[in-house]
């Protein structure tokens, strides 16, 4: 729908900054055009007067900027995650920030996590190889009931996740900071520390899909790959901030883990050279697990702005206390 | 369970036969034996009195064998397909012929499929392949919302796999020999003759999950591509006689079709040399989509011989006259 949010005539245009450090936002123009002609915008090379400034449109926002901005009402990241706009240690902390959720993002991660889990559950990197090679060679067939997931994060992305994968039949178990009332039948739920455990021991594969928090920083590390069954796979969809390069590498070669497969890395683009990349327990993805569309950003980004300006918190606010 | 089926005392042990030109069947028979400890067996090379034999339980059985076998109630596939049963020129046709329908089994196919739709809608190949060169390239972000899924075959795989699919998100068709009156919610139905253009017209990736009989042979052919959008992906995890190979490589060749999956080949195992192999637009596996458990083929081939033995006509037999 390309519907105007608000008629011209409701009030004055609202007035959007686009700030990033590393990409180039204006991409998202068009989408905001369609839905409100008349916007204004500012990027952050060229912000004009700071009180014009209604809301922000962040992804990795340049720290110290935000708070420049006495009439912002409104701080919109562009995906689920928000960690890159609580990273601004100068950040307004008056000001709602809101996440992204919609249906097409929350599908294309449910897609990237499913390929994942089966492709190393059903030994489809050896049939790949084994494709070119000219091999007709069968691996070891494990019913999908028979090999356990785990994983770590229950939000709106990790439930879908959840959902998804027991419909192919896996055994699913989840973990979340804090007790789920909603969980859908068959996932089972364990929550806080003395959950983690036996998430652990039960996730042949465990996939992270946890927020990026102080608690979760280095989330997937020795201890934890320690404490899953022999031989597990490792997905990281989460941030690369999640995972602890030097014990990876060395679960994989002790054995303890037998693969991972990892969309966030804690640099990005990975540098040539890296131990990552042709590791034959790895899999390297280039951030692409899930986009959001343009149209979604804007129109929430809008709807958002608009909410707030009528004294409403948006269901989609993150909580500052939390972090997510 | 390994509670019996029978208790010993009720009438004499079932006689099994196992008949197979290509499999040894002889690793069926702890399955059997911890069902029904007193199972008499008798193998192809050593049918004893063929008058003993109650039940045959078959995978690719050899021509003219179950014709001699006066007493036969049973007809019993290791597999959901029949079609290596009716093969047989001299199949006696009143004897009923039983398929396997089991959740593992079930769930195993809709992970091969889900993942050879996932694997070419979201460019895993070339993931694959960037991430042993070391490349971060991202490949373009479709949401699966826009990614159109035809299942041809509506059977027990074909179903679930259609509601795996819809549940990660997928736009789903089916078609199918005879209209469906319970498809799933969000699943478009097609059917006969008349459904079939609409259903190719539709299908960025097409999946034949039909059973072989003499309608479906050759299924997958040039007629067949050329009514697919152009570059779209063929999922082969039905019978390879399901597909003509020499238009497969046309059709790849000319760029209509851009990618194919092939569980299922012309001949298995697929020789070396094949023009299959190493095709850069070709994915083989060795037959691996889906198993079923021995204890699942041994339960229900001796409930389905309790079943006829009073009479009745187990759930899962063939139709005859349809061939599947």
């Amino acid at each position: 729908m390309s519907v105007p949010i608000l008629p011209p005539e409701a009030g004055r245009p609202p007035c959007i900054a686009l700030l990033s450090r590393v990409l180039d936002m204006r991409y998202l123009m068009p989408a905001f055009q369609a839905l409100r002609p008349d916007i204004e915008w500012r990027t952050g090379d060229a912000l004009g007067k700071p009180e014009d400034i209604d809301a922000a449109v962040c992804w990795q926002p340049p720290h110290g900027v935000l708070r420049t901005l006495p009439n912002l009402r409104l701080i919109q990241s562009i995906g689920a995650g928000v960690d890159h706009i609580y990273a601004d240690p100068a950040l307004p902390r008056h000001v709602p920030v809101c996440r992204v959720a919609e249906a097409g993002m929350t599908a294309g991660m449910s897609t990237y996590v499913a390929w994942a889990v089966i492709n190393r559950h059903r030994h489809f990197p050896d049939y790949t190889r084994n494709s070119v090679q000219g091999i007709w060679r069968e691996s070891p067939i494990v019913p999908p009931s028979e090999h356990r997931v785990g994983i770590a994060g229950l939000g709106r992305l990790g439930l879908a996740a959840a959902r998804a994968l027991a419909a192919l039949g896996y055994r699913v178990s989840g973990w979340s900071r804090s007790p789920k009332t909603d969980l859908p039948e068959g996932i089972t739920g364990y929550h806080g520390a003395a959950g983690l455990p036996p998430l652990l021991a039960a996730a042949d594969t465990l996939v992270c899909l946890l927020p990026l928090t102080d608690d979760t920083r280095g989330f997937l590390n020795a201890d934890t790959f320690a404490q899953m069954p022999r031989g597990a796979h490792v997905v990281n969809a989460g941030r690369g901030e999640h995972l602890v390069a030097q014990d990876l590498l060395a679960a994989l070669a002790s054995g303890q883990l037998g693969y991972a497969t990892l969309d966030a890395t804690p640099e990005e683009p990975l540098p040539q050279g890296h131990a990552f990349w042709n590791h034959p327990g790895i899999l390297v993805t280039p951030h692409i697990a899930t986009r959001t569309p343009a149209e979604a950003i804007a129109r929430q980004t809008l709807e958002n702005l608009l909410a707030v300006q009528s004294g409403k918190r948006p269901e989609t606010c993150a909580d500052a206390a939390r972090g997510y």
